[in-house]
């Protein structure tokens, strides 16, 4: 378990073998539980307990913005922020070479099928700020490109808080480039 | 000195009383050499040895932008960039009530001064990305408004190399509304 080292493991073994009420079988149902009842969202990728995740169905939300991500753990951050009320899809990672991930791996061909359905007006990009988020960022475009949908990207630039001395140079390079009108 | 711990001073004090050339001597030549040649651009604030700094006597750079930083040691990292082939204004620190650093303090006027003279098309603000820079920038900004100059700011959002897991919530708040077109 991500976090749980040798010492906290031995810690927990004990206490499961020890432990007088049957807090540890509840902890064993309640894991079981979760893995039989979460699944992907069958649209975006998100977490849900039903066919279609939360953020899918809601009514309130805008239907023609959509905000491509790499995982569906990327939505949470993306949510807590409150600035984009559109739908998501999750492609299940980047494109790696290195790792062996291609495009064929992710899940483009379903982000194709709902551009075609759901008519989109607008396409935000969200991966991250790295050569993989870049290349992934790039291939889509390439694939998109004719259609009539705008295609955004999230800004890239100095990191709130963060003064002019703590920014490498790519960052500032960024930054000064995307500079934006006041 | 920064960076020079007590054992680190207690090792170079000794070197200084036993080395046998003349090496410290010089070293102390070149400290009194240096605080006595380099001083403030007149125009920007940067470091020179001459009355106006290198940047903005170059003829080459053009003389229609001008980036506003806080600090002389800012206009180093924005230069290496190779973003900017413009003109610089520190200001010499920003506006911080808490420290007791009000407009007054800081090279405002001449900065003033100089976009009367000057006739800039474009103004960059290149501030921190925290409370006290957005607040001069805003400062600077209502001061400006209504002269026919454009004024920008450097964007904000992922720095180089980040995911969205490692960023904060403002962070991505900014990336997303401050979001691009591709």
């Amino acid at each position: 378990m991500p976090g749980i080292g040798p010492r906290s493991a031995e810690r927990i073994a004990l206490w499961i073998v020890q432990a007088r009420g049957d807090q540890p079988q509840e902890i064993a149902r309640a894991i079981t539980v979760t893995r039989q009842a979460i699944h992907p969202c069958a649209l975006c990728g998100y977490f849900t307990t039903e066919e279609i995740c939360e953020i899918c169905q809601d009514p309130s939300r805008a239907a023609d913005q959509l905000c491509v991500v790499e995982q569906p753990t990327d939505i949470l951050p993306l949510e807590k922020t409150s600035a984009f009320r559109g739908r998501y899809h999750s492609l299940g990672g980047k494109i790696s070479p290195l790792d062996h991930v291609g495009p064929e791996d992710l899940r483009i061909k379903e982000l194709l099928d709902r551009i075609e359905k759901e008519k989109f007006s607008e396409i935000i990009f969200a991966l991250a700020a790295d050569v993989e988020g870049e290349a992934t960022t790039n291939y889509l475009v390439d694939l998109l490109k004719g259609k009539p949908v705008t295609l955004t990207r999230i800004a890239r630039g100095l990191p709130a808080g963060g003064g002019l001395e703590s920014a490498d140079e790519l960052t500032l390079y960024q930054a000064l480039t995307g500079r934006t009108k006041l």
